[in-house]
């Protein structure tokens, strides 16, 4: 990485959570104080992203623990290099939706696969970059699912037995704790926002959580002063 | 691995030294002695393994060298858990068209990503799971290049650029070299085998390493008399 860098900010937590909505409200939110954000979500915008999520999430064939692990890793490092690390250099400001605790949450805990391996495989898939913050939201696991379950469709992951997903809400939840955090640097600073309340609540907690870290850019100055507003 | 356990030969070698070829001469040689082999091709018969292989060829879109290497080695996760592994259980004879050598020639050395972090994720991926014998392929760079060159459709990795192969053949040159296979006990056993000559030449010489290594499935004996070829 050069020297001119932007900023990525990561927003986590299992389904149902409401990720999609918040990033939403808060790319809103950068681009009526005249800055623009870069809105990604795994596993990208490019073709082969596109294509691997297609096919790891296509319920009709199976796939091993292992390959899927990799399919994930594989979208991750297409979208780190065509995406994250040429945004980054620009000075973007970059909100994504997942990135690496969703693959401790799913394919560590989820499925079971050794942690130190999985680490090894994404450290090479981003290239060592981690995110200067990530937002993980944080539900009562059963309201999740319940959430998630509503929905029409269910792709293959939504589709693992209750145990998986039981498994994945209770890794999610053990991200918040600041021990879990101390032995993961590589995941880099997480901060969990409540997201049990309606919309607008969670998302005044979420923007609280960003101005305390950057006020110049998300603080009551900078939502009242468009001349604070600079990245 | 349990105990009842198969033998999985791979043959190895740049763009044009004749595997598929050969391959073809050995399946066809084990079937007329009353064996029978599984023949596999990486990325494997299963849909992701094919789709997989579609993705990472397709000229049209562009791939990330990680994205590239993470792919192939998704594709092989999927081969080794829904074909190697219940096949070697099965005690039957596999024969595979390219491994991890091909990891080693087009990523590694082609590519020039990390070796050890490529090395992990193929642990990774294949579960530790070692060839019993490697057969390498072994032919002066120029000529195999040319012999691929000469077919009608060139896919991604034939496209790229010439010092990219040149690396690649020099890297399979140098997997023969006793220093490298001590190095690298991940790969297995690796026999080189001269392959300039015609394709009986080269099969007489192929089958002459398999016997001299496992003389009752392979050996003279085995050639002439059936009630000797047992697994």
């Amino acid at each position: 990485m050069g020297k001119a860098r932007g900023r990525l900010i990561v927003v986590e937590g299992p389904e149902g959570a409401g990720k999609s909505t918040q990033l939403a409200h808060l790319a809103a939110w950068v681009a009526a104080r005249g800055l623009s954000a870069h809105l990604v979500r795994e596993p990208g915008t490019s073709v082969v992203g596109q294509e691997i999520r297609r096919l790891v999430l296509d319920p009709s064939h199976s796939v091993s623990p292992r390959t899927e692990a990799l399919l994930f890793m594989a979208a991750r490092a297409e979208l780190v290099a065509s995406e994250l690390q040429p945004g980054l250099q620009a000075g973007r400001l970059i909100l994504a939706d997942r990135f690496f605790l969703s693959t401790y949450a799913y394919q560590i805990h989820g499925r079971g696969l050794p942690e130190a391996d999985v680490v090894a495989a994404n450290r090479f898939a981003t290239q060592g970059l981690v995110p200067d913050l990530t937002l993980l939201l944080q539900l009562d696991p059963t309201a999740g699912l319940e959430r998630a379950r509503r929905r029409s469709s269910h792709d293959r992951m939504e589709q693992a037995g209750s145990d998986f997903h039981a498994r994945v809400a209770a890794a999610f939840t053990s991200f918040a704790e600041p021990a879990w955090q101390a032995a993961h640097p590589e995941c880099g600073p997480i901060v969990a926002v409540p997201a049990a309340g309606d919309e607008s609540q969670v998302f005044r907690a979420l923007l609280a959580v960003l101005a305390a870290r950057w006020p110049a850019m998300f603080g009551e100055r900078a939502a009242t002063d468009d001349r604070q507003v600079v990245t």
